[in-house]
């Protein structure tokens, strides 16, 4: 496997002869919008499809992202990484994430471990305890059924579960889906869990406390918090709390806990919510069936990331026009705009999975990069955005990249006509507007209404957003994340950018510090 | 009153040769760093104060941002703005949202009426009208007290309202404030409404329309909505709705209403918090005493605004510094990071803010500027950041200034000691180690462990976040935006941008499309 930095490619000697060549402005207005409308579309899984025909791309393009996939050689360092390759380099390990979903290569077999089993197996025994938390066969100390699961962690073990939670949440209480409600304690400011629990009875929730480690300050911090409340309120924490995290930690077999569920070294925190950190808490509030739909989604997505026909690859392509807007363009943001409010915080979680990953700028060999990586990662849901930032995003003076998120229905499936349209066609006709908006702009003389056009967006559209649908979005942006890591050159996998705040903040609570950092200390009243 | 591009200034020329000077990681480094910290330091409202010893900042910046000051006429404008002048020269406005809080200089007549007058008495009727629910004088149709009170609105009828809502809403539980708990109906999205209203009792909720025209489609649409189901539970709609509007506006006498609460024209959305439209439901929910307080907290913030020696005034100085860091170190990005949990929703407010004040290519006579103005806003909470984008903005390849904003106390003050202290020094702690590790890195041999660092920030530190603390912080960065257009040229008071899509989406709903848009709209199911 060769590793090159990209800008060592003649590929991307190619298309930085191509910048600024498509005007989307021209290719998308007049009646053959619609033929580039309906070209530049590809099939997703679970019935989403990628739609880039107001991207800055036309075949020319095309043909120069493809020789950089070959190049690259993407597809290769895709099957390196699922058939078991230490390609995360700088920590020495696999990169198994996928194999917690589905087996796309070899088997995975690590001191005799087969991964895939391993994987699967710890997936099973999240459902069965769900299953008989459901029941009421694991019930709280008087016998009576838990109504409520409270996951603790931070990062990884926090957006992506919520993310995906929240995503859920309305669809499954409308459709008999809901078992359990789930909450999240994450921060280590004391109100956080302070307030999650003065909205929780806390003698019929049970508590899943989630650290790889098991050695996250603000988790460890916080589990403490739940056990005191817990005994003051004259309950048993073991009888409250289950732990998800690895083999090894010190989580791992302590009577403090229930049960416990467990994930490895080769799952990333970012990428660990098809693991037990997702499964214990989406098993409990929606069960075990529910939560292998959004597994089976995100497999069939997996496999699609397999296909050589650059167009007939979402993942890739979306991949590539990213490093194209970034490194070639020089546009230093992408907004995700999901129309769907079940996707609120479906943008924090890609936040933190796209500028964790590619926010770096050394390349796997730890050499300094002379090109612009991961771009800034910031959204809202539409249509409330429209009334906040679009104004910048219309007529500041950067563009923009846009990524839309739409689906055809809404989950409830309760809504009201007014002036002849649902809200769901209000919804959706609002992104449509918004991509021609942004794309093509209006000449107006006064310049203040003036609007330049030219900024590029893509959109994924789906039927519904479904356990399946959105197993397919959390793999396509993964995947999208790690081809454009490898791309850049860089390690998608570790994240040593954290490691230095965690020093200085332990040197002030052992109060061996001084200069500027003691002064800072003083002000915050430490 | 002479209005002036940014590049005819010769402070900016001045600024300009000054790019890239300070060194922050030197400044900061060393026994002397503490000298800095303690030095570049100014009082805020509430007991607030504005620290930016961590800004690309020194003496001879400082006399050139003050020559900035003069040669702009900085407080002059701020001047007019208050004693009335039609600053949003656009829509031919007074801009006068301060004047809910507070009277900064002459009397403001329109029309005959005196608008200060006008306002306070806006807030007193929602004070008064808020006792009567909180009495039970106003209730539901069988005669029982109101238990919740649901904001139906968008933009800036629903972001800061709904931010300060969050801030203070565990405060207010913990202290016995809480009189009505609040909810918020935002989007198009129909599942936003249906969600809502499954997590409410209808019976027991009072619904505000929030709308300052009285024609804002998400938020007429969202009322009917409601309208339908309270209807459907057989309750009265007029018995369980209040409107919060402008005097000629539909809504304004409507029997579909309780009673209806006023702004005007001269309180631009994104800055109405301080009138009716976050009065009526923060006094609902905290009673008009505490909504008070918050308004008290603003006042105090605006007259330091007034304030000529630019040391001393820090909404002044925080402008002054992000146009440095945005039109003189080329910085496009600003991430705002509360250290409190609390705070949560409040980037979302700031984003609008700031976005739609800001992000403008025109100055306010219509012609196109040739430097950068405003920049991008997000922000998370931290600590749960530094678990997630901190990755990208301790190593990316762009400088991310950021803006924290942290706390001595917590809110609630429950808390749990873990190895010697409390997760309140831990937050503390780590906001404090953040600064001192963007600023000065440190350096490593393996290039992956290496921090840079020169990577500026301020920070606003309080004693612990009250109403009056909320109010300053919101006047803040109100203010802020305000110099900062003043400083661009900008009309920081209108929003044309958004206008086109609004345009674009009534043709595809009324059918009247072709082309891309109509590929579009038949791919989104429409």
């Amino acid at each position: 496997m060769e590793w090159k930095n990209l800008d060592t490619l003649k590929s991307f000697e190619k298309l930085q002869a191509l910048k600024g060549k498509v005007d989307i402005a021209k290719e998308l207005s007049g009646p053959d919008g619609a033929a580039r409308v309906n070209r530049y579309l590809t099939p997703m899984a679970a019935g989403l499809c990628f739609s880039y025909a107001a991207k800055q791309v036309d075949d020319e393009v095309l043909a120069a992202l493809e020789d950089l996939v070959k190049e690259q050689d993407l597809l290769g360092k895709y099957a390196a990484l699922y058939n078991g390759e230490r390609v995360n380099t700088g920590e020495n390990r696999l990169v198994l994430h996928q194999l917690c979903r589905g087996q796309l290569g070899n088997d995975v077999i690590v001191d005799g471990v087969n991964k895939r089993e391993f994987y699967v197996e710890q997936t099973k025994r999240c459902a069965e305890f769900a299953a008989k938390v459901h029941s009421g066969e694991i019930a709280n100390e008087k016998g009576e059924k838990f109504t409520t699961v409270c996951q603790i962690g931070i990062g990884g073990s926090d957006l992506g579960p919520r993310a995906l939670y929240i995503a859920l949440e309305n669809w499954a209480r409308a459709n008999g889906h809901l078992k359990l409600e789930a909450k999240f304690i994450s921060n280590v400011d004391p109100d956080d869990a302070s307030a999650v629990l003065m909205g929780l009875d806390a003698a019929h929730t049970l508590f899943i406390m989630v650290s790889k480690s098991g050695t996250t300050l603000e988790t460890l911090t916080n589990g403490e918090f739940v056990m005191d409340a817990l005994k003051k309120e004259g309950l048993d924490p073991s009888k409250h709390m289950i732990a998800c995290t690895s083999e090894t930690s010190p989580l791992a077999k302590s009577d403090a806990y229930l049960d416990a569920f467990f994930m490895d070294d080769y799952i990333g925190g970012r990428y660990s919510s098809s693991s037990v950190v997702g499964a214990a808490v989406l098993s409990l509030a929606f069960g075990g069936e529910v939560y292998q739909e959004i597994l089976d989604g995100a497999a069939a997505e997996d496999l699609l990331a397999k296909n050589e026909t650059l167009t007939e690859n979402p993942d890739l392509l979306d991949a590539l026009i990213g490093v194209y807007e970034r490194s070639v363009e020089g546009y230093g943001t992408t907004a995700v705009l999901p129309y769907s409010q079940a996707l609120s915080r479906f943008p924090a979680h890609l936040q933190q999975l796209d500028m964790e990953s590619n926010g770096k700028s050394v390349n796997r060999f730890g050499e300094p990069v002379h090109y612009q990586t991961g771009p800034i990662i910031f959204g809202e849901p539409g249509t409330n955005g429209q009334h906040s930032f679009y104004q910048l995003l219309h007529q500041g003076t950067d563009i923009i990249p846009l990524q839309f998120i739409g689906f055809q229905n809404s989950q409830i499936g309760n809504d009201v006509t007014i002036e002849d349209s649902t809200s769901q066609q209000k919804l959706c006709a609002n992104v449509a507007a918004q991509i021609m908006a942004f794309a093509c702009g209006k000449k107006d003389e006064n310049a203040n209404k003036n609007f330049n056009g030219g900024r590029p967006s893509s959109i994924i559209i789906g039927e519904k957003l479904t356990p399946a649908a959105l197993g397919a979005l959390l793999a396509h942006f993964e995947n999208k994340v790690m081809f454009q890591g490898f791309i850049w050159n860089l390690n998608s996998f570790d994240q040593e950018g954290v490691q230095l705040g965690k020093t200085l903040a332990k040197k002030v609570l052992s109060g061996n510090m001084d200069g500027a950092l003691k002064a800072y200390s003083t002000l915050l009243g430490i």
